[in-house]
């Protein structure tokens, strides 16, 4: 049988090419900065996002972290979504290891948080309180179906911010679905930022990595930082070399994982038992709901996955399918194939 | 001019029954456990409580400090009101200095969060998450009006956290106005959780001091974390002297700063250009709005205060006036006057 | 029988000044710095101290801890000497609760650290290595015998801390007792540093409290994190006005405590088991061993305490007895014949 | 000019077997853990150190920091060596982020700390201490000339280890240099430790990559600790293939290594102006002194690099060799005859 695995983009295998380039990658140890591969990654990174340097990591929540870590003390206050992966998904690491303070505000349906919400939550200077001192983004917003914030939007919070001397950072795991779903350069999105953390693994089938992109002081603290966390690799030119093929090679496919999302939740929309809004899908991710009676999410997840489709359950009645470089046209026809006979129809 | 003190509770004065009790109070030394009034104020509190054992802080906030890292290790995460004191006006102490990550949940007008939304946060057993461990109530709810939260919701929340492995605390600084406004024991509201903070001070009128209960091994760790932030304190018998009078004598009068509340938010409902609900108005706070047009809380509170009318402003739009020791149904009148002449009626 | 307690100078009891000053304490909400009589107290110790302002906390630890929380930030190093009482005694409190590194360096019998061993150890710019940021000294060093650091030593590791941008905490919980040995004034020995902490209670017998001092941003940054720590307290006033009298009235009777403790040293050294160099002995602390066959530290204390004289184990063959107020030069003679009796002479 | 790089063995570049191993390595989601290669690579690395399982992360800091975060508490306090990598090179990450206070105690020459010291230095249970909770050794231990600790040694620590109720962890980066200079298994070292990293890059060659060894529950909690510090990666079997050539492939020839460095020591010695016991060079590590009148370490190490010749200064008049896999004995004769002449003879 084969699988069709919509659980994550992080499941994505490196490319021959990647392959290719990591057997030759150039090496040196880049705790003395001399991995010139891993130079010429950030650098290119650092490029790509409009943003003077970069710093490479071993993943997405360690770009998080440093970027938290980085711009905020003990017992700064963040402002992030109450629906974000910084707050969902990375353990409450800010907090439990660097004594930063979150404070979640709502997250509309596309993924925004009210500018005027924003406006109200930051702090005065009193001694009751801790500092606000960073808001975070996320585009595009993984549990907002996936959904890309617009430059408009981002440069909004961004100078809301600089008028609060307040720093803006973007988690932006998936900045580049966000870029080609809105047709603009990811500088334009990140512009705004002061800090901005994208990665080279999921849709861009990297097998490690991530990288973190600022002006010069920061990415020097995020250094040190990712020292304190033993984020510190030696011959990461070997990662970087994927890096570098993930992003010059796979970024304008990632049309291909928005078109098949798209399709896929036009199919689930017209699968008895389903539910689904595909006007809401506009990159690569797929949340629907199961709403018939006597079956839920695991329960339908575990049948889908017996024959061969995979993907996450993530609340009791929801469940999330997540396009990806493996997955293709086919795969989607099969896989709704597959859910109109689980859903026995 | 006479200034009417409504800013808080917290600005209570010692009695002349306290400073006696403190002039003539036997002292060791606490830090032994060999000062006899502390060892005496500390039984008094537990049994009020209906808890084994009791430790004497000199604050609520060290008092929820010490709680939240008595139960929780590094990276535990707290399920908290949204509006709740511990999240708000403790300068986020507990991720700050403890590593504790807050998962805020809303808190509905009457101060509880919904059953179900507790139970939703509740995190499963995942490297993504942080460990959910303790659940925090306050009572009475300040920001939620000083509404009380009733013995039957308490101990809902209590079965609730008792069945997924949790611990409950509960922020009882105005405990003693929960109990006197329910016609309850405080031991009754306290019954379900695992530990409850209140104050001496506030509307008990003690100078400096809080009380933590819980069991033995839980007040041995709160020993601890007293210890390593400091609180520990050598002749404290002299603040416990003046917190058993607390106890003894002024938790039934509580009822005139309830009364006289309700009094003030009738006015206040009677006033043009004010907006509030008298019938919310349960314990001894007063929330209330200003709507008239070209006049903003902080302007309305700078010209209260200069007829002798003090009140704290909350919100661009929202003031806050609490009912205390020091001011009698006279000075109820006396401010409403003041409240009248200030709107220009 | 009459007990000469010699624990601990934290075992005094307030004075009759004392007792009066707090029953009659002028008081406020000191949270909203309107406690006029801490206030009075926070100008007097700043003064005293050569410092612009001046912070009350309940406890030596919590002042300690409060330097330490406002000078450095997570991952900073501080260096300390091995002996100290903020590593010996404080739980680590500044790591686990601050993430401050500290680096243990050698105290030499005099209570001092080799100034060349400081510099040794301050770290370079390195991702390495976390930030050196705060030198603290500890006059009268506790666990040296309480001997009290000179001037002129203070001096050279305040410049040697200005060289390098370092800053200097001096635990000054006994500095006065340093003042009183060396006949000079405490602020001449708090002049170097940056901020100080001294302790009301201990020889100055107030009930609680202690004093940090040092400039407006440090003092403000002690305050948000004294608050943050819930040492924020009401009617402080209450304390403040033991403090005062501590501060006016028992300061130079301290030199009573140490003609006193000269006394028990050459006692002690004439005591046939017991093994001590008076000459060492310069302020109240009182180090001693014993040297008998069969006998320890802990048998002795026991055996002693059950003579009424108590004092304190502090290593298997080592005591510790600390002259204070409640003690007079009778007193010593009467402990004197109990240690000849107990050690069979 | 062909450079011979003994700055340190994290410089070794991976080998052809390694980089073909790389290209083909079947891979999976590790944080899925369906990671194949990543699988097997831990299963060797569990087995090699006779443990029940083990973590890949992505550097020795991070086995070092994960392990701690594991096994401490925040406020728990270690035991080590005030000359262990961990103490000295690791920012200080340990108390940084994860409120764990480090006790450093005196490595004797050989690396080990006398038992009597550690066992001295365990805290007795009271509110005054942090809790003992750790135990570190180094092994080899690197700023004492990379000496081996012997099997028997590191018996005593762990048998002292669990009489008292502590854990003991090894940082084993480089504990098969150890083993091949011992002549004992890597099993054998690690086998009284609770919890023991080693590194696969550093004299293994492998471009990235350390493991953690322990028990199930350890290796579980360890894995929390590295997805909350962002070490969870992806499609890490990439990484983990070059490890597992490492560990096949790579040990036994860091006997070649530590001849070179006899060598190397001996030649060092016959050197006018520099200084070392060629003795005490037992495995990779050469440590040596320039006692040359008018020349420092730093200067030292400029001119030598000017010809091609590249070691680390440690400290003013010290520097750091460390012999490896891309440094043949004809190198070493290079190396002297560099020396040589730079020191003028």
């Amino acid at each position: 049988m084969e699988i069709v695995d919509l659980r994550s983009d992080t499941i994505t295998r490196p490319t021959e090419a990647m392959r290719k380039a990591m057997a030759e990658a150039e090496v040196g140890d880049d705790v003395f900065k001399e991995d010139p591969t891993v130079n010429r990654l950030e650098e290119m990174a650092a490029q790509r996002m409009g943003k003077p340097a970069a710093l490479l990591v071993s993943s997405g929540t360690m770009g998080n972290l440093v970027s938290q870590l980085a711009h905020c003390g003990r017992g700064s206050e963040t402002l992030l979504g109450d629906q974000s992966h910084v707050f969902f998904y990375e353990q409450g690491g800010a907090s439990a290891l660097g004594g930063i303070h979150p404070r979640t505000l709502a997250n509309a349906e596309d993924g925004t948080i009210a500018l005027d919400v924003i406006e109200a939550a930051i702090r005065p200077d009193d001694v009751h309180f801790p500092r606000s001192r960073l808001i975070i983004l996320e585009n595009t917003h993984n549990r907002c179906n996936g959904v890309p914030l617009t430059p408009a939007y981002t440069r909004s919070v961004g100078q809301l911010a600089a008028r609060h001397g307040l720093k803006l950072h973007i988690d932006g795991a998936r900045i580049f679905n966000a870029a080609v779903a809105l047709g603009v350069n990811a500088a334009e999105l990140a512009g705004p930022a002061d800090s901005v953390t994208f990665c080279l693994s999921k849709g861009l089938a990297a097998p490690v990595g991530s990288v973190v992109c600022g002006d010069e002081d920061f990415i020097a603290e995020a250094r040190r930082a990712r020292k304190s966390v033993g984020g510190g690799m030696r011959q990461a030119g070997i990662i970087a070399a994927a890096g570098i093929v993930a992003l010059t090679e796979m970024v304008d496919r990632l049309a291909e994982d928005h078109a098949n999302a798209r399709a896929l939740a036009i199919g689930l929309a017209q699968t008895p038992g389903l539910q689904i809004d595909p006007e809401r899908v506009t990159t690569n991710i797929v949340y629907f709901r199961v709403v018939q009676e006597g079956m839920d999410a695991p329960s339908l997840v575990a049948r889908l996955a017996d024959r061969g489709v995979l993907v996450l359950p993530t609340a009791p009645d929801r469940m999330r399918a997540v396009l990806n470089y493996h997955v293709t046209a086919d795969d989607v026809d099969r896989a709704l194939a597959v859910f109109r006979k689980t859903m026995g129809t």
